[in-house]
């Protein structure tokens, strides 16, 4: 947004972030060797991060975004739109991120954007082109944020079904962890593009159930960001995967990944648990909620997945 | 299909191919290292091959369909089924694979069936895991084939979207050159899930535009095998395209290919073709084109595609 000329104010929870994007407009600890535009600056004031706002960008981790807004519902200016980054169902709740909004900060779905793509952070600042999907039932408020970051690297797409956007965004970290712990096993690419593929195949079915358009799935939120997700290095949901698939314990894997689980560890649960009251199959979200919390084996999840029934596509 | 159980005559060429598998049970110059099964044998003799076959499996480059095809129009079993693995667009007819084979065989399409999916070949030699879509108007032998090739490593779907799958086959070769590009240009994942999601809405439009129901595309045919074609290393297209993005002509990536151009260097000149056509927009197939027809950098390409008109997805 900053590159698209808009003004841009971040909000840091650590001072010595927000004074290395003031002073520096570095931010050492997340996008090390990146030049921040003059756009861009910082603070750990929530209330002048959000006065004035046209659009309040919430880039937190699902399972934290309701604590957060708490902090932050009564500084919100009115008629700002509300844009959210997180990808989750809250645990608990079942609830989709775009919801935990609109009950937290008490506004309706309209006033409620969400943003899903292909969108690698490291990639983008390093401005390699990319695109994504910014979904709002609003479709002008969705048309004033593709304004409002469209550049010369960044391509955005309108689209009304948020349903479907957050799905995809959901659902991707826990096909990833699937495509990990396939090649954690040592097989190749085409068993991480079926497992994509039926993966994405789940989710839209998922979705489906949920009220989401079908071809939102076929499009950036929903095959574009698990492609890229299922695809890169950089992925802690594939590399957390591919530990599991080496045979080794879900304790081991979060040791070598920082002490944290994967995002798809916990979205497994709120996946599997949405799905049964839904009355929807989800297989590979299964046999990966099994892998992770029932002591199933990699070896065995890959059996179950190959030798189900025949069926049409 | 010898790994299910079936009997498997293969047609080959060269006299020491058929000497190798029968003798060897080996194919050192395609599938080097991989012992074939039992079941399977080969031939020469096209007559011996297609003798009282239930199903014949048309494994040919695609522009060599046709001229294979006139020689064994008269020794294909009467009702048995013919099955496609070409993938492509017949140069000036602008046929699709299946009916090049309805035309010169004269049979009508419900016996012609196309097999499409995530399905490097090395990695199925290898039991890798995966799976594929046999799509046949005439269900019943999509099932019958279903039947014949299912293994505890192969996985098939039936569908009687001839066209979709056809033209997901096809259009993938397309992409993967553009991927390739992209890679060369020295992007990552985001740039290549854009380009994967991009290319197949726009394989999907003109697929709908011939008749083609959309959500095939989503599906193993369309996703798995794009995802898997432009993710490999051992992706001829993809390599090729990553000469092209680097700045090299393509008489050079030509050169660096065994002295051969990519599948896709001439499935863009039909795509293109088909899709005006039918009056379908394909900005990412007529990029490739130009890339490789008309001299346009790959700079250029990029730049083109990022800055066409926002719009909704």
């Amino acid at each position: 947004m900053a590159d698209a000329g808009r003004e841009v104010r971040l909000w840091a929870r650590r001072p010595e972030v927000a004074a290395a994007v003031n002073e520096r407009r570095s931010n050492p600890d997340y996008l090390a060797g990146i030049v921040l535009p003059a756009l861009l600056t910082a603070t750990t004031d929530a209330a002048i991060a959000l006065d004035k706002a046209d659009a309040v960008v919430f880039a937190v981790p699902s399972q934290t975004l309701r604590a957060n807004l708490v902090l932050w519902r009564d500084l919100l200016p009115p008629d700002s739109t509300l844009v959210s980054l997180a990808k989750g169902v809250e645990l608990g709740t079942l609830l989709r991120m775009s919801e935990v909004i609109c009950e937290v900060a008490r506004v309706p779905a309209q006033r409620v954007a969400v943003v899903s793509g292909p969108n690698l952070v490291r990639e983008i600042a390093a401005e390699e082109p990319t695109a994504t999907v910014i979904a709002c039932s609003d479709h002008d408020r969705a048309v004033a944020l593709q304004q409002a970051c469209t550049t010369g690297y960044f391509r955005s797409y309108t689209n009304t079904d948020v349903i479907g956007c957050e799905l995809g965004g959901a659902g991707k970290n826990v096909i990833a962890l699937a495509c990990g712990i396939a090649t954690g096993m040592g097989f190749g690419d085409n068993t991480t593009a079926s497992l994509i593929t039926r993966g994405l195949a789940e989710i839209a079915r998922l979705g489906v159930a949920l009220g989401a358009d079908p071809l939102t799935f076929a499009g950036l939120a929903g095959l574009g960001d698990l492609v890229a997700t299922c695809s890169s290095p950089l992925s802690r949901n594939r590399t957390f995967g591919e530990h599991l698939g080496r045979g080794e314990s879900l304790a081991k894997a979060e040791a070598a990944n920082h002490g944290q689980v994967a995002e798809g560890v916990k979205s497994c649960l709120s996946i599997c648990q949405l799905a049964a009251r839904h009355g929807v199959e989800v297989p590979i979200a299964d046999a990966v909620r099994r892998v992770c919390h029932e002591g199933l084996s990699a070896a065995e999840m890959g059996k179950e997945l190959i030798s189900r029934a025949p069926r049409p596509e």
